[in-house]
């Protein structure tokens, strides 16, 4: 979109932060056409670590957490963004690979199941002193995989920077999905749909 | 993918024909790493006008003719494939706008509403003579879009070559589809995961 259209359309008159430091993320909120910068949250996600919350209780506390940290770090007037995405099959939150056996046995648990991508997402305008959370869950569907398919997509490297070990938008990763419910970019990072709006209704 | 690598996977040894001159089909086609020929089909698309085929059978018929066109002409041993894709709301077909007025219609038509993309797949190995046709649906709900909204986006010119004036994988449309159900790359033109295994089986 063009830049100073989409700041009409969502009434967007002080800057945009994103509080995260997910290149996915950042060319997402690109092709929106959003001028923004990013300032990472400081926020240690190992304190979340075997928690009792739910999945969506999880994500949005995560995201508040991260934005807060942004917005009690900056002096000037903004609207903060935060986000945190996970990937969950049979109640457990699957991060992302740290070898190729792992990446292995991540990819085999998924092949022909259905798991779940949660995103939170929070709003803050530093200016007003509002805040507005939300999250998003979409069900994901993977057709059975061969062994082979699966060391040919390790073999990539794709797998190693990815919660749940494959990327949708990916060679292999669009392959292997078969059925999307919900909304298609939650599962790339963040739903731009709900972003949107959520930021429209945030900003009247 | 690594372009040895895929039709090692697919176990595909022939020439590869796409019967589409659609560029989307073919930046798919790339995406997956395939090496091909693009020969579009000669097919008349209007003899299909008025038609009482219900919409699975009409792209299906549709793709299978497209592909057929392209096997006779070609004169060495290949595999062909065709594809067509229809955008459907309450049983109606809708094509490419013609005009920003009939962009307007068609967009605010979809808004608020789900609508049904389907894709009817076909190949031909004119090497042995055998045929495989198949189709995916997929159904895709707009959020209630404002007229602001519509007319900025008609003015990005991206609505005219796109049946049902909109693209999902562009800045608008990313924004405009809050939900689907199916495969996400059916509804950008070539649903890969029914196309990759479709073949692979086709090849066996």
């Amino acid at each position: 979109m063009d830049r100073i259209k989409i700041s009409e359309l969502l009434g967007l008159n002080l800057p945009f932060i994103l509080a995260s430091k997910s290149p996915r993320r950042s060319l997402l909120l690109k092709q929106l056409g959003l001028i923004f910068t990013v300032i990472p949250s400081e926020i240690k996600e190992t304190i979340f670590e075997n928690t009792e919350l739910i999945p969506e209780e999880y994500v949005t506390l995560l995201s508040e957490q991260k934005t807060e940290d942004v917005a009690n770090r900056i002096t000037f007037p903004a609207i903060i963004f935060g986000a945190d995405t996970i990937v969950v099959l049979e109640n457990r939150i699957i991060n992302k690979p740290q070898s190729r056996e792992e990446a292995f046995a991540m990819l085999s648990n998924l092949s022909g199941n259905t798991h779940y991508v949660y995103t939170g997402l929070c709003f803050i305008n530093t200016y007003k002193k509002k805040k507005f959370k939300t999250f998003q869950k979409t069900a994901v569907t993977f057709r059975e995989l061969d062994e082979k398919e699966i060391w040919a997509y390790i073999e990539t490297g794709s797998p190693f920077d990815k919660a749940g070990g494959y990327g949708i938008q990916d060679d292999f990763g669009s392959v292997f999905v078969s059925h999307i419910n919900g909304c298609y970019y939650n599962i790339v990072g963040l739903p731009l749909e709900l972003f949107y709006r959520s930021l429209k209704d945030f900003l009247k």
